[in-house]
Order: structure tokens, then C-alpha cells, then sequence
């Protein structure tokens, strides 16, 4: 952050974009890299995603899965296996021709993904049906070469990941696992980042290249595009036949695996930023945020001052004993005001106020970011008013997220009406679907609108948006990043 | 491992290299790559190396570092900038020519080490000294080249670590940083991987490319090679200069910053498995073990079998409420003789054996896996006993592996003897030497030993080794990894 700037200088509903831009540079969030679309993620935004990285790791360590680490260069042949993955991929990825001044004997590519890599080793490591379920899961980087559109943790040409990858005896049991890693992706989306999602299936056009089928979590966006947050995929035994993944089951005959891939990345910190940050800046839901209470001391001068940071200092240190994230901006030559902004500015969930007068009267002042609302908390119920607040405010924005998601959602009932909302609104358009390719081609042709997820229902009665057929699914449509 | 497989088929004295490469595949610690020099991290490997990264990242999260997190695309012209590090690098990297089908404007390459593309944005982020000290930190991966001699986490083309990156105000805050950093590791690798090392300054010739000078901790493998486990450069001015990493100091004057890196990586998986495996496979010192205690139960069939899982339940339950990392093996079909020799292939520090009798007689029986130890322990002393355990086996394979050390190491007078105990005993060559390049290259041209470490003193009596002019340090040498 420049010192001397002013904050903001952008609404967030006025110039969204601009809005945006401004967030990641001035929160210390993420910077620009010299290679188009690379960022840094500055420690401030890393800190969020070592804090979502820990959540999500306890839940599939808890579940049997470990983690391993898997090369990031991949033979050309291998990602030529699945066709489909191929074509999906082949556009976008980073090729590796020389290491020092030789040219290699075969192209490398860096991993867009893991799936081809790491079904060379389960084939070598599987043998038997006692081998499975075999649970992996990477956190790691990955490249995709992206031209268009690149956006700090949006769309950038390099990002950090998760990806599960899992072998299973059965069908049905890949199954079970693609919908507990769904819902832990909710957890983490709704619980942690207190942004609401519509969780449904993808369209065949949609889904993960090679994939059975793929499930998926989507939220909205202020601008009233959609952001894939995190999809879980079946792919049968698409990729197991290629890689040739077999094992000996107990009826002592030869099977292809069911596998499973899934992933979230840290295109969910661009989630987070974009639906809670406000003209001031970020907004972090206290589950995520690096500091929850940033304790900001109002005198530094003589004895008085003394005081007051010695104070500040024992609060802290009862914090965090208690496990409330609490720092101190000790700062000097800035005033209380400028600390505010700036705390502000950088989404810090409560500011907690401290000075002489303060002291005198046995208490502290709590401000809230989400509500700017201030009150004066008595010294010793501080702790207890902390935690309170921090889970109060932790349902807030969710709450204050799905109403806005509910706002942003319409239902239509035929084409026309689509249309119109679309342009004048966006956001999620809710509506029945024959299921067909033309239909949704249709409309990505002629609105841009894209299938984001089929709503698992048994029966739909009506008829299909487009062409007025019997309809077969509820779907949501949207303008996407 | 196969699971019909008699265990380690090479002795650890008699063929080395191939018992290491049987240990490594055998304990299901990695795996080959199709990428000559790749390798999968399974997730035993991956586990030790968590447990690594966790200790670690206290320390320097207690110490005010940041994490954060750096592309791993830098552009050639970067690499270029500082003429020592580029020749020191460039012979190793992989280049980046493409990306889709589309040729690339400018080169990139993968990070072999991450100074060149911080500095960038270091420059951006430093106005002032108030901005400093900048303390940043990332866990990544890394690629650098390697044709000869590839060897699983000792050399391969892909590894994991940590990379320290700080700029200071001044060159004694710097020289703090590399000598607590050193320390750190010095801890790391001695008191969590039980290694003891020798502690020096590299040689100029051997010197990280670009640093003013290098800290290193080097330790001896049984085969008499020594192997570098970590190094913390003191980089002067001489990235900043280059880079621009300048601040606006106290006195209203710009400078440049003084930087300093350092790491640690997935090689010293290598040195662990090589200084405490024995002919039975890998041993595991208990602060880094995955699982620190594995229950075998004794009988499966009828009552009696159930009332042995349930037992083995409790005390896992217990240890594991208690911090101990336990499992129990409860696989059908397999003896428990094999799943001891599975266990102790795995180098798991404790094995609980439980059966009817030892219930019907209140015990359990404790064997250590690094001596073959085994007693009889009463169930309501088992915690204590297990807790117990696991320290003196910590402490008793870190003074097991400096006997060693001290062992490999001989004090020379002479050249002649230099060479003779070199070729006949191989370890750590202790020297006094006149500290110039031309004796440093006669011995690596005569010997291949190169120079390891320079111990710290201030004054030296007597005369260099090779060309018998006064002494100015006391030096290791070594053949090395």
C-alpha cells in the first residue's frame, strides 16, 4: 500500500472492475508478475489461503485421504492418452523443449492438472482390490496459459491448488466420494468464506475433459457473472482404461478402477474479495482472516502512552492465548485515524480500540468492518464480546451473501423473458432445460450465457426455455469469469 | 511394497546404492518418473516431509517471517541480470518456449531458486526503512536439470523446499538473520532428523552463485560422501544492486538493501533414510515419524480376537488423544510375523504387539525398532512407557549417528595421508589450509574431494596441507553428493 494514499478510489459498484483491481494491489493482496497473467501472492493473501488449506486439509485427513507430490512435468504421450483431456488442455498449456542448451528427447508439458501423471504411478501401485479405496491428494501449483481476461486470482496463468485423485473398487463407492468431497467443498465455501453457492451438476458441454460426469459449486458475482468455485469429478473408468489402473478383486478377476478427481484452488481468495469487500476495501470473514482483531493503541506519548501499550499488549497476548488471531499496530507516525483506514482497508474483522480514557474506565471500544457498528466493551467481558462477535459476524456475511445471491437469481419462463433478464440484470437464471446440446448452444451463441450447473431433481414438468419441448432439468444459467 | 517380497535384498555395508534404492521403493517412499530425474513423493515420504515443514514453519512464523508465495515463470532476461548466479544456473534450468501452439516472446524458465523474480517484486514493495525488515518465506517446488547421477530426494530434477528471502537495512542485520536461520536448521536437522552436522562457511568456489558467502550444514553418509542439508547465504548488495532494491533510510538517503536466502529441501528425506536405515529397511527418529507407534494385534479369530481389536481401539485411542501418532494394523491374511517385518521395513519407531495372553496378564509388549529392544510393559504404564520411549530413541539415533560422524572424520597432516585415508576411508578430511583456490582445485582435480566446510576461528597455527604455506583455516573436505 502507498502510505500516502487516500484508499479506494474506485466504487465497488460504479467501476467493479477498477473496484477490484484496487483491493488486491492496496490490501497487499497480490501483485502483478513480469510473465502475463503470473501474480505473487503477497504474504496477507497467502495467509488466507494457508488458513483454508489447513481447514480443508483436517477434513480429508480425517476421511483417510494423504497427501503425496506428483512431478510437474509430464510427457507429451501421456496427456495424449485421453483424447477428450487432450483437447481440453492442449490450447492452454506451458511447453517445456530444453533443459540447459539441449533440446529434450520429447516435449514436456508443465501440469495443467495431475490426472495423467498420477494414473502412471497408480497403475504401477495398484495391484489388488486390498490396495483400495487409494485416497491422494497434492497441494501445488499449476499452469495454464492464459491470454484473455487474465485477473489476479481469478483467471491467472499460474495457480495453487488442491487436487484429490482416488482409485476405488466400485462405481458406486467413487460416487460416495465425489459427493463427501462436495460437501466439504461447501463447508469450506459457505462455512469458512461465507459465500453462498448453488451446488448442481455440469452440463455434458461443461464438464471436466474426459469426465463422467462433474459436479460442481458455483456462486455469484457483484457484477452478476458466475464463478465456478470448486468441482468434484466422477470419471469412471475413462481414465483408468488409457492408464490401464487395474486390480485383481476379490473374485479373483482382472478390473479397470473407478476414479475420482476433484479440486479448489485459490481462485476462491478472488471469491471472497469480490463478494464481501466494499468501497473501503476487503472484508474477511473472521474463519479466514490472518488477524481478527487488530488493536489499535490511541496514545503513544509520555506515561499515559505507556500505559496504553502495555495495556494493548496484555490484551493481545490474552487473545491469541485464546486462539483469536491479534496483532497490534504499534506503528509510529501515523495517527489513530490514518491506522484505522488502513486496517479497514485490509478486511481486519474487528478493530479494537484502546486509550487513556479507555483505561480509566476499565474498558476497550470494539468497531466492527462489516457494520462499522462501534461499542464500548467492559475490560474484563472483552474476551468473551471478541469470540461473540467474531461468530456473529462470521453468520452476518453469509447471511448478507445469500440474500444478495437470492436478489441476483431469477427464475424465467421462456426464452424472451431470459434474455431481458440477462442483460438487464445477470446474474443466475433459473430455468427449465431439455437437456439438449442445440438448446444450450443456442443460447451461449446468442446471450453468452453458459449451463453452470443441472439441479438434481427427479421430475420436472414444463417445457425446455429454448425450444419448448418437455423439459428434463432445472438448470441455472449465467454469464461466467 | 509387494507384498510377497522377503524385504530389503541388499546390505547397507555391501552394495549401498542398491539397498538405498530398494529401501526407498520398499518403505513406499518414492517412486520413479517418467521424466528422467522425477520422482513421486508417496505418502510416507510426503508425510515425513510434513512434519518437517511444521517444525519449521514455527520457527519462523515465532521469528516474524511470512509466507508467501512467487511464480515459478521467470523470464530469461531476469536470470541474466546477476552474471555469477546465471552461469551458476543456467547449464540446469528448463526452458519454457511455448505455450499452446503459440511460440513465446521471450524464454522463460522454471525456477531453479526464486532470488531473481523476489527481487522484482521486492523492489516494488520496499520504499522505506520502515518497510524492513521484509522477512518472506515460500514452500515450493523447484526444477533444475540433472543428467548424471540422479538418486531419489538426494538429486533429482524436481524437489520440494523451503526458500527464505529477507531484505535488511544493514549488513549486520543481514549477517543476524543468516547465522538464527542456521540455527534453525542446525535444530531441524539434529534434533528432528537426528543427523548431526558439520557446521562451516563454503569456500569461495563453493559458494551459493552471486552470495557474499555461505553458511552450510553438511553431514556424512555411511558410504564416506558428505551431503549438503542446508544453506543460508548473506547475498550483501549484490542481488539488491542489480535489482534495485532500494529504501529511503532514517536519514533521508536511498540505499540498498542487504539480502539474504537460504533452504532446505526434500533431500534430506535422503539424508535420514541413509544415516539411520539399517539391513531391515528405513528407521525413523520419532519427531519426524508419521506413525510413531503401530499396534500388531496378536489373534483375530472368535472371542478372544475381538476382545484383542478392542484392546488395541483403547490404547490407539489413547495414545493418539495424547499427541502419539498411532495405528493399528488390522489387516486380514498376513501373519504377524510379516506385519512385523513390514513395520520395521517401514522404520516405525515403536511396535506394540497385543495379544490374549498379554490382555488375561494386563500388559502389552513394547519393541523398539531401533535396537530390537523388546519388554513387557503393564497397560496402565503403556502411555508413559511409549512417551518415554519415544524420546530416548530420539536422543539415542542422534548420538548413535554422531559416533558415526566422529568416526568418518580424520584429522590429516599431510597431503600423502590426505589422499590415502580419502581413497581408504572416505568421510570428512580435516584440514588446515591457506584458504587458496589453486590448493582447493589440486586436491578436487586429484581427489574429487571438494571443500565441504571452513570452521570458524580466529587464529590458525601451522601449515596448508597441500602447498605448506601458513595455514589460514581449518577446513572439511569430502567427497560429496
Amino acid at each position: 500500500m502507498e502510505r500516502d494514499d487516500k484508499g479506494i478510489g474506485a466504487a465497488k459498484l460504479g467501476d467493479f472492475p477498477e473496484w477490484y483491481a484496487q483491493v488486491v494491489q492496496k490490501a497487499e493482496l497480490a501483485d502483478y508478475g513480469p510473465v502475463k497473467g503470473t501474480i505473487a501472492f503477497r504474504p496477507y493473501s497467502y495467509g488466507i489461503w494457508e488458513l483454508i488449506q489447513n481447514a480443508f486439509d483436517n477434513m480429508i485427513k480425517k476421511t483417510g485421504h494423504k497427501n503425496a507430490y506428483f512431478p510437474i512435468l509430464i510427457p507429451e504421450s501421456f496427456i495424449k492418452k485421453e483424447s477428450e483431456h487432450f483437447e481440453g488442455f492442449a490450447p492452454e498449456v506451458f511447453w517445456v523443449t530444453h533443459s540447459g542448451n539441449n533440446p529434450l528427447s520429447e516435449r514436456l508439458i508443465l501440469r495443467p492438472t495431475s490426472e495423467t501423471i498420477i494414473y502412471y504411478f497408480m497403475a504401477k501401485w495398484i495391484r489388488s482390490w486390498r490396495d483400495m479405496p487409494l485416497l491422494l491428494n497434492q497441494w501445488c501449483n499449476v499452469t495454464r496459459a492464459e491470454i484473455k481476461d487474465t485477473k489476479p486470482f481469478i483467471r491467472t496463468s499460474e495457480f495453487l491448488w488442491q487436487e484429490g485423485h482416488t482409485a476405488h473398487a466400485t462405481h458406486e463407492e467413487a460416487e460416495k466420494e465425489v459427493m463427501q468431497i462436495l460437501e466439504f467443498y461447501r463447508k469450506i465455501i459457505e462455512e469458512y468464506i461465507a459465500v453462498p453457492v448453488i451446488i448442481g451438476k455440469k452440463s455434458e458441454r461443461e464438464k471436466f475433459a474426459g469426465a463422467e460426469y462433474t459436479m460442481t459449486l458455483e456462486a455469484m458475482m457483484p457484477d452478476g457473472k458466475a464463478l465456478q468455485c470448486g468441482t468434484s469429478h466422477n470419471l469412471g473408468q475413462n481414465f483408468s482404461k488409457p492408464f490401464e489402473v487395474k486390480f485383481l478383486d476379490k473374485d479373483e478377476k482382472n478390473k479397470f478402477a473407478y476414479t475420482t478427481s476433484w479440486g479448489i484452488s485459490t481462485r476462491l481468495l478472488g471469491a471472497l474479495i469480490m463478494v464481501h469487500g466494499d468501497d473501503k476495501g476487503l472484508v474477511l470473514p473472521p474463519r479466514v482472516a490472518p488477524i481478527q482483531a487488530i488493536i489499535v493503541p490511541i496514545a503513544y506519548d509520555g506515561e499515559s502512552g505507556k500505559e496504553v501499550l502495555s495495556n494493548a499488549d496484555a490484551i493481545a497476548a490474552e487473545l491469541n492465548r485464546k486462539g483469536i488471531r491479534t496483532e497490534i499496530d504499534k506503528r509510529e507516525g501515523y495517527t489513530p485515524g490514518w491506522k484505522f483506514n488502513y486496517w479497514e482497508m485490509k478486511g481486519v474483522p474487528i478493530r479494537i480500540e484502546i486509550g487513556p480514557k479507555d483505561i480509566a474506565n476499565k474498558r476497550a471500544v470494539i468497531v466492527k468492518r462489516v457494520s462499522g457498528e462501534k461499542n464500548p466493551v467492559e475490560r474484563d467481558k472483552l474476551l468473551n464480546q471478541v469470540k461473540k462477535d467474531l461468530n456473529s459476524i462470521q453468520k452476518e456475511m453469509f447471511k448478507k451473501a445469500s440474500a444478495l445471491l437470492k436478489e441476483r437469481t431469477t427464475d424465467v419462463n421462456n426464452y424472451e423473458e431470459f434474455k431481458d433478464m440477462l442483460s438487464s440484470k445477470g446474474g443466475f437464471i433459473k430455468v427449465k432445460w431439455c437437456g439438449s446440446g442445440e438448446c444450450e448452444e443456442q443460447i451461449k451463441k446468442e446471450t453468452t450465457a453458459t449451463c453452470r450447473a443441472i439441479i438434481d431433481q427427479k421430475e420436472v414438468s414444463g417445457k425446455c426455455v429454448v425450444c419448448n419441448m418437455d423439459a428434463k432439468y432445472l438448470a441455472y444459467f449465467a454469464k461466467a469469469y
